[in-house]
């Protein structure tokens, strides 16, 4: 196997398709600014209204968001059977919801707070700008999963 | 069901137990700083003698990286049978690294350059920092996967 053989052909996804696919999904990886360095951890976040919606406990990190920061949240997913993966960034600001009104509980209980404990904080992402690829993926590849749950979803 | 039914146990791991997840997984988000705003995107990493190794094209992330830069590099997997999950963090700087000998040539010809295109560099994670934490998932969840994927590994 040569190199030119397991170098994807990425295509730009525009917004609406990025939007549709951040529907689809539920976990991102967000990284944001802490003391100067970059940091980054997986977050179970939501679509509201094309912005993004996430839970998280108390702590640096949210101290981090709270403080009206600029984040970057990326989502990805791959289809074995079509040969596809996408990945979805978006950049923005991060600043602190109020979960008031039934819909907001009903994403604040659909949320996984991964992060800190005790007290909870609903944080909105507000968009800046989004991106998305999609990839022809030519080479067996591992994706999001350990060898063993790639296995078993059929990806050799 | 209230929010204390889905907030989740975490167990911190020491750094033998961090090393060895990263070496099942191959596939990590990386967290950089570009221009004062943190990115993040999907790489296909290895672990090489507890530093992580990955490709890269050329292009704005490659740049970043190249210039000594502070990064973070995230991994995680979900075991829906046993209840866990688990997330690994390795702080660090990034540096080009020469693909040379035998063994580079390999982890080089095993990894998925998923950023720019054409000549591309091998970058290496030389930690700093390596914190993980494990999970016990007590409420049914979707990570890692799009829901079709998620019903089909048999998390509902």
């Amino acid at each position: 196997m040569t190199d030119k053989n397991i170098v994807p052909e990425a295509e730009i996804l525009d917004p609406d398709d990025c939007w549709r696919l951040l529907g689809e999904t539920t976990v991102g990886r967000l990284a944001v600014i802490v003391d100067g360095h970059p940091d980054v951890f997986p977050v179970n976040f939501t679509v509201d209204n094309r912005t993004l919606v996430f839970r998280t406990g108390s702590g640096t990190k949210q101290q981090a968001i709270e403080a009206d920061a600029v984040v970057a949240l990326e989502a990805d997913a791959v289809s074995a059977e079509f040969g596809l993966a996408w990945s979805v960034v978006v950049k923005g600001r991060a600043e602190e919801t109020t979960p008031t009104g039934p819909a907001m509980d009903e994403i604040r209980r659909g949320l996984f707070p991964w992060q800190g404990v005790g007290q909870d904080h609903l944080i909105r992402i507000v968009p800046r700008l989004v991106s998305g690829r999609r990839f022809s993926v030519t080479t067996p590849m591992l994706w999001r999963t350990s060898l063993n749950e790639a296995t078993r979803a059929g990806l050799e």
